[in-house]
């Protein structure tokens, strides 16, 4: 059947959703305008109309976005957790949302085991592994004190284990004075955040504790806070998005730091060592770019009414985000498991499920969402240049805003696509895109690959359920009120 | 008429040159496949059967290309002009092909009164300016020796302008041992090799010389040799192309030489000052990626009947280029000015012509051939992202390589377009693209700008002209030799 037959005559035609009737339309001539157009996530069709029709959402967002893309990050401090946090020995941090040792991931288990090593609660793994089985069978007992970097305003890469004697980057945004911290990067391979716990790993944990932090902090003080906000917006012109690639931001952090490193009249080879750590180490700025979008994404939470994502973030088990209307209450779900490329000697088959507070980045409006600033991250996690351009172009349909202060050069400077909307990604079906490194399966391993993954859609129903809840008890409440002032108004007074 | 009309029945058609014909036989339903097609230089018809037809031509471009891929540069040391090169007091070299002092433009006498300041030949401008025009009316009288940069085998960016007193980087090539120089690079705005010689201009230089150019000189020789080529393919992942953007390459190279800086037992201060006026300074790796171009393009001069462009260098006045195959001889023509965006307080009318022996970098594929590699640089130059990928794309069509070693993530990793063929150039009137910066055209003024340039024609068509007279001349040389051979293989000898 022909276009004339089936619509009689035409002259353009919008088409929605499936390819194959624009491609028949654009075979017989017909003029063809394409909208992407996917069909909901099942079932919450009421839901979505409920938060539609919320009488709040419209401004919350507004003054959500208005928040997270107002939000600075300087670096002003380098300090122990226990400093920071008040973080006593038994006490640890880890990512995602809260765990216990039983369900806890084979990465997850390996960071905890290296940091009750490191903190000298156990000598041995097996003492480590036994002190921190404990706690499940009597929350009374010995064992560990468990809680969600997130839960404390911070935030920890892949396992994102702190203990009291780790070091951590302290930001502020200084409009707000709202901090934000996040840990020292150890490097890549064999290291605690990707689930290693071997002597060396201790070691180096321990020399990152005696010198590295020390010697930063003495920088960070003499030379004064440093913009974060202003180099990530520069690395997005030089190649990395934030999250998988972060290059260009180590050597402009280094490139701040020195001068008072030289002039603070550090040993020479204490300070050499590092230099060379520090920019021998591409992935060190992450641990700066998460803290500075945590400050960001936080920055709208605790809006009621507003639908925009504040966390995202996976301890290895499960995935959970978070939501400005919704306060610090999880939306959980099984965490998939990333797809990408892999170091020599490994496969999907030693992937651990995804694992992280560094989908923070998203959730800011860099990684994933920033990939067409970093067309070389192809070669890292499978892709190319165009996928690259093409997922950045697909967050923009979930996204509220785009961020004038992180453009990306080979889109014409646009901004990158900044804040999630909780019912734009339910009402399409489009997941955010995460760009992640993959740890290894059984504790100790470290990292094996690299890759994409997007988190479970069940987070997003669940939210928007809660969001739909809520609206749903502000609207009855609206219609109290109405009622009580109408009753007022016409003088009927029950009292 | 139609296709069907004119062409009879046709199932596919070629298209070449102007689009209008491509485009109706599209809308008549023509399947059309687009040959990209411009007429040669006009008269070059002849030049270009004769070069087309030198037997050698093949062989001696593939050997111009292996040895111009194959060319490797390292950082060896850095020490004086008068060392380096037996510089003398009164010695000058310049950018570009030769020039004497009453065709010099403002920027390339600026540079010179500030050289002749500098290596205190006079003590005011006017002095200056009276001892550089005196050689002009007798060639032994007092007065300058001028040659280009090119003619010692090195490099300057601008007027590029070097004194025995001034410090150079000196790279080598570790697989022919060849070398190479460039000077060390002063910052942006009133400089030296931009036509500025006020007494700040003067102080900077004389603090180079003193403080940054022993520093350095003792941290490459601690540390060893660095490898500039490597850096420069980073950089073309990090959103430079090498040219007018050197912000990654400056870093790396800043990265490279710390520990040696810190562990050499410099003094902070001064060490402090130099990792300032180093990082502050984003075209500082400028000055290392046009040597590292040197020995590339270098590497195929010499090669009879190849007809890759080794040379494209401008004096401010003249562009002259080289050929492999036409040894050192210049093909000079007037120097176009730039097009572009202009400093606050300048515009089109205070543009000096193209200066500078930077051009160098596009001779060996980068700079305005790895556009897509930069797209950052559409705001500095002028144009948009899709502007600089098609620029690259279009220097493809009169390149006959792409380096491996110097790849574009945007383009998938596709190799830089790499050694200019003059038959291409001459044969489809595309002319190489160069990125540049534009100083003031009044000597003392520095920089206005930065934009976008071409070669004029003539410096192609001239060469062409001189490859077609050596490939008469060898092909001629060929018959006699055949004629003796046939002479003596059937016995009739004249002798």
């Amino acid at each position: 059947m022909s276009s004339s037959e089936l619509l009689g005559p035409v002259s353009h035609v919008v088409t929605a959703g499936v390819a194959t009737f624009a491609d028949e339309l654009v075979a017989q001539g017909v003029p063809v305008t394409r909208v992407d157009w996917r069909p909901p996530m099942p079932g919450t069709e009421a839901d979505l109309a409920d938060v539609a029709l919320d009488a709040r959402r419209i401004d919350a967002n507004a003054l959500a976005l208005q928040r997270m893309l107002a939000a600075g990050a300087e670096l002003v401090d380098v300090r122990p957790a226990r400093e920071v946090l008040g973080l006593e020995t038994g006490q640890f941090l880890h990512a995602g949302p809260p765990i216990t040792w039983d369900r806890a991931s084979g990465p997850m288990r390996g960071a905890l085991i290296g940091a009750v090593l490191l903190e000298g609660i156990a000598d041995t793994p097996e003492a480590a592994e036994a002190w921190l089985a404990a706690k499940d069978n009597d929350t009374n007992s010995a064992g560990p004190d468990l809680a969600p970097c997130h839960s404390r305003g911070g935030v920890g890469p892949m396992a994102g284990v702190v203990s009291p004697g780790m070091w951590l980057f302290e930001l502020r945004d200084p409009g707000s004075g709202r901090t934000s911290w996040c840990s020292l990067n150890e490097g890549l391979g064999k290291v605690l955040r990707y689930g290693a716990f071997s002597p060396d790993v201790i070691a180096r944990l321990q020399w990152m504790a005696e010198v590295l932090g020390p010697t930063m902090q003495r920088a960070v003080r003499r030379r004064g806070p440093i913009d974060i906000k202003a180099i990530i917006a520069q690395m997005l012109h030089m190649g990395d998005e934030g999250h998988n690639r972060n290059r260009a931001g180590t050597l402009m952090l280094l490139r701040e730091l020195l001068p008072a490193m030289i002039e603070g009249g550090e040993e020479a080879g204490p300070l050499a060592d590092v230099v060379r750590f520090v920019s021998g180490n591409d992935h060190f700025f992450l641990n700066l770019v998460m803290p500075a979008c945590k400050l960001a994404a936080g920055a709208a939470a605790g809006i009621e009414g507003s639908t925009v994502v504040t966390v995202m973030a996976r301890n290895g088990t499960d995935f959970g985000i978070q939501t400005a209307g919704t306060g610090d209450r999880w939306f959980t779900a099984p965490a998939h498991t990333p797809e990408g490329l892999f170091l020599a000697g490994y496969g999907p088959e030693d992937a651990n499920p995804d694992i992280g507070d560094s989908a923070i980045t998203e959730t800011a409006g860099v990684g994933g969402f920033a990939m067409a600033a970093a067309p070389a991250i192809a070669r890292l996690v499978g892709g190319t240049a165009a996928s690259a351009v093409a997922t950045t172009g697909l967050m923009y349909e979930i996204a509220l805003a785009e961020n004038p202060a992180f453009t990306i050069p080979a889109l014409d400077f646009r901004g990158t696509p900044t804040g999630i909307d909780v019912t734009r990604v339910v009402r399409t079906g489009v997941l955010p895109q995460i760009n992640t490194g993959m740890a290894g399966r059984v504790a100790g391993t470290g990292q094996v690959g690299a890759g994409l993954v997007t988190p479970p859609a069940e987070c997003f129903t669940q939210a928007l359920a809660a969001l739909a809840e809520l609206a749903r008890e502000a609207a009855q409440a609206e219609a109290r009120g109405a009622a009580r002032a109408t009753a007022r108004d016409t003088g009927n007074h029950e009292d």
